[in-house]
C-alpha cells in the first residue's frame, strides 16, 4: 500500500477536536454540554410521522425523479413570506437556494468567493465546524476578538487600514459559541464598513429563532441596502437536523451562482426531506413549535445559570445568552480547560474547551457549555460535577504556588 | 450595486452547455434525449407506498436527530453484502461512505486529491457535469481517447512516460455518453498502470446495474488488489434520484478522510432518504426492480436501435450499448450537432451536442442520445425528425459544395 499524496487543503480539514467531541458523545453514561444538538426530546416526532404518511401515501413519480437545483418551489415560497414576515428580510424568491443544511450553504458561499490566502474576517472565537470548511478553501484569518456585545467592529475597522478582508464571517445573534449577540449599532456600522471597504457578510443565522428573552435585533440581512449580505438559515435548529434542510439567501446574481455551484456538488437536496419541512410549514406547525422548544430551552438555560451560580467558583465569568444553545465560561488565567475537561469526563462530565473556537492560541481558560441536549436534573448535576473540579483546580495552583 | 470578486475556481463551474439543455428539458411537449434522467414511469411508487407504513413507524426523535457521518448503519451492512454478492467487491463496512448522491462522492474524492494544476486522466469523452466539479479544483486534464472498447489503455500508458496524473477518472460501465464498456482485457492493464505509476482510479458506476444483454464485467474495483480504486454507487439511476443517497467505496485510510470532508459540507445524508433506500433493499425489491426497469430500457433501447437503422442516412455512426442509458451518434465531419441541435428543437426534438463531452476541441460532429426518459412510440417519432434533418444537412453541404 502506498502512500496517500492528499491535497494541500485536506490538512486543515481535519480537526481531532471534533473528532474527540464526537467520541465523547458516544458514550452513552455521559452528561454532555459538548455537542451543539438540538434536544431531541423536543423534535415534532408526531407530527412529521403524519406528514411524511401523508406524502409517502400519496407519493408521485415527481418526488422520486430530479428536481430543480433551487429547491421545491413551494418551500421557496414559504420561506420568503416567512423571512418577511419574522425577520423583515424583503426577499424574492430568485433570492432563495434551498440547501442540504444551512453547513452546505457555507461551504457553497466560499467556494464561490475565497480562493487560496484571500482573507476571511471571523469572530474570534467562532463556529468550530467552519474552520473546517474555511481550511479547506486555504484562507488567510483576520481573527476579530468579541466582548459582551459581540464582534469588536471598531477593532475590525482598525484591522481594515491594513487588511482587505473578502468577506467577514458572522454568527452575529446567539453567537456559537458565546452566545452573545451583536448589538444593533454594531450591526449598522458592520454594513457600512463592509460597503466602504467593498467586502461580503456571511450572516450564519441558525440560532435566531431561538430567543428566550430580551427584544428582537434585526438580521444584518435586513439592514442591507446594498446585497452585501449572503443569509443563512436552517431548520436544523428549529425542526429537525436528521432531514438536512437550510437555505441561503442572498442577492439574484449571488444566489444565481451558488445555484451552479451546488448543481456541481449534490444536484439538489432530497425532494422528500424538503415536502415534509414545508407540509411541516404549510399546517401552521412552525410557529407553536418554535414556542414550545424555546419555553423548553429557557428552562434548560436558566437551570444552567442558577447552576453555575450555585457552584461555580467567584473567579469564573460567563454569558447570560439570551437566546440559542450555549453558555460561555471564562475560568481564572492558570485554568487550563482541557485539563479540565480530561478530569470531567473522568467524572462523566464532557464540555468543548475553548481553544477549539479560537484562531490562534487563545480561550485556553474557557469553555463552551451547551444546554439544549441536557435534561434540567442533569444539567445541574453536571456543573456541580465541574464546578467541584475547578475549585479543586484553583486550590492546587494556590498550594503549588 | 459593485462587482463581485468570485474566485477563480468558478469560472470552470459555470457550464452553460447544462444549464441550456435543462432549460429545454422545461419545455414538457418537447422530445427530449437530452437528458441523463431515469425513466420516471419506471418508480417504484407503488413498493414505496407500500413500504410507507413500516417507514413512518421507524421515524422517532433519532431520525430526526442529527446522525453519523458515515451513513445509517443498517444500509452500509445492506451495501457489504450487495457489493460482494453482485459486484464480487469484498468490503468491509469501514470502506463504505453514504453520499448524498454519487456525484456528492465525485466532489469529496477530488476535494481529498486535487490540487490547483495536478493532472487528471478522464476518457474523451466523458460525463458532462464531472467537467464542473474537476474545473472547481482547477484540474489539469489529460484526455485519453476512447473506441469501441472504452478508453485506449494504451494511449494513457503512451501519455504516463511524460504526465503523471494523480487520478484517471473512468465511467467504465456503460459510460455516459458513449454506452460503451470498457473491456475486460483493458480494466487488467489500467489497474497494472496505476500500480507502475502511482496513481489513483476513480470507478464512477451509476449505470453498472442497468445491463440489457451480453456478459457481466468485473469491476475495477473488484480487480483491485492495492487499493487503487475509489467506487461511486448510486441509487439514482435505480431506485430514486429524488431522494439523492448514493455511496463511496474505498480503502479505510481514503474512506475515513472522505468522511471527514463529508462532514464539512454537509454533516450527513437525510436519514429519512437513506431509510427508505435501506427498507427499500431489505424488503428484497431492489433485484425485482432492477429486472423490471432493465426490461423497458433495453425495450427503449431497442426502440431507439431501430429508429437509428430506420431514419439515420448511412454515413451516421452509433454505439450498440449493452446497458445504461445513452447512444453515441457520430455525423459526418462537415456536420455540426450544433447547429443539428437549434433545428431540431425548432421541431420538437432535443439531444446533447457531441462537444459539450470533449476536453479540447472535438465532438462537433458528435450527439448525445438518451433512450430512457422517453416512451418508445416518442423514441421512434423523435429519432425520424433527427434523421430527416441530418439528411437535409447533408445535401445541402452537398448542394454547396
Amino acid at each position: 500500500m502506498t502512500e496517500l499524496h492528499l491535497s494541500k487543503r485536506v490538512e486543515g480539514m481535519y480537526n481531532p477536536a471534533t473528532r474527540d467531541i464526537m467520541k465523547l458523545l458516544e458514550k452513552p453514561e455521559i452528561i454532555s454540554f459538548a455537542g451543539g444538538f438540538p434536544s431531541a426530546d423536543g423534535f415534532p416526532v408526531t407530527e412529521i410521522k403524519l406528514l411524511a404518511g401523508d406524502i409517502l401515501s400519496h407519493i408521485e413519480a415527481e418526488t422520486l425523479q430530479y428536481s430543480p437545483t433551487k429547491g421545491y418551489r413551494a418551500l421557496i415560497k414559504f420561506l420568503a413570506g416567512w423571512l418577511q414576515k419574522g425577520k423583515n428580510i424583503h426577499t424574492a424568491e430568485d433570492e432563495i437556494q434551498i440547501t442540504s443544511g444551512s453547513q452546505q450553504g457555507l461551504d457553497l458561499a466560499c467556494k464561490l468567493f475565497l480562493d487560496e490566502g484571500d482573507q476571511l474576517a471571523v469572530e474570534n472565537p467562532t463556529y468550530l465546524s467552519a474552520f473546517q470548511i474555511f481550511n479547506s478553501y486555504q484562507v488567510s484569518y483576520l481573527p476579530i476578538p468579541c466582548d459582551e456585545r459581540g464582534m469588536q467592529v471598531d477593532l475590525l475597522e482598525t484591522a481594515l487600514a491594513t487588511h482587505k478582508p473578502k468577506i467577514v464571517y458572522t454568527v452575529a445573534t446567539f453567537q456559537n459559541p458565546t452566545g452573545i449577540s451583536l448589538n444593533a449599532e454594531r450591526r449598522e456600522k458592520l454594513l457600512y464598513l463592509a460597503d466602504k471597504h467593498d467586502f461580503l457578510i456571511i450572516e450564519d443565522n441558525p440560532y435566531g429563532e431561538l430567543r428566550y428573552d430580551g427584544e428582537e435585533l434585526p438580521t444584518l440581512k435586513s439592514l442591507d441596502k446594498s446585497g452585501r449580505v449572503i443569509y443563512l438559515g436552517s431548520f436544523s435548529k428549529t425542526i429537525a437536523p436528521g432531514l438536512r434542510v437550510g437555505y441561503l439567501v442572498a442577492r439574484p446574481e449571488i444566489a444565481d451562482k451558488i445555484t451552479i455551484a451546488k448543481q456541481a456538488v449534490d444536484v439538489h437536496t432530497s425532494n422528500l426531506s424538503q415536502q415534509i419541512i414545508y407540509e411541516f410549514c404549510r399546517h401552521g406547525y412552525l410557529e407553536p413549535h418554535l414556542n414550545k422548544i424555546c419555553r423548553e430551552y429557557r428552562k434548560k438555560r436558566d437551570t444552567m445559570l442558577n447552576a453555575l451560580s450555585a457552584y461555580f467558583p467567584a473567579e469564573v465569568k460567563w454569558t447570560h445568552p439570551e437566546g440559542g444553545l450555549f453558555i460561555w465560561a471564562q475560568l481564572p488565567a492558570n485554568i487550563d480547560s482541557t485539563e479540565l475537561l480530561q478530569k470531567a469526563v473522568s467524572r462523566g462530565v464532557a464540555f468543548v474547551p475553548g481553544n477549539s473556537f479560537f484562531v490562534g492560541n487563545s480561550g485556553y481558560n474557557a469553555m463552551r457549555l451547551n444546554f439544549s441536549n441536557t435534561s434540567p436534573e442533569l444539567i445541574d448535576k453536571g456543573i456541580n460535577v465541574i464546578g467541584q473540579l475547578i475549585k479543586e483546580m484553583i486550590n492546587e495552583t494556590i498550594l503549588s504556588a
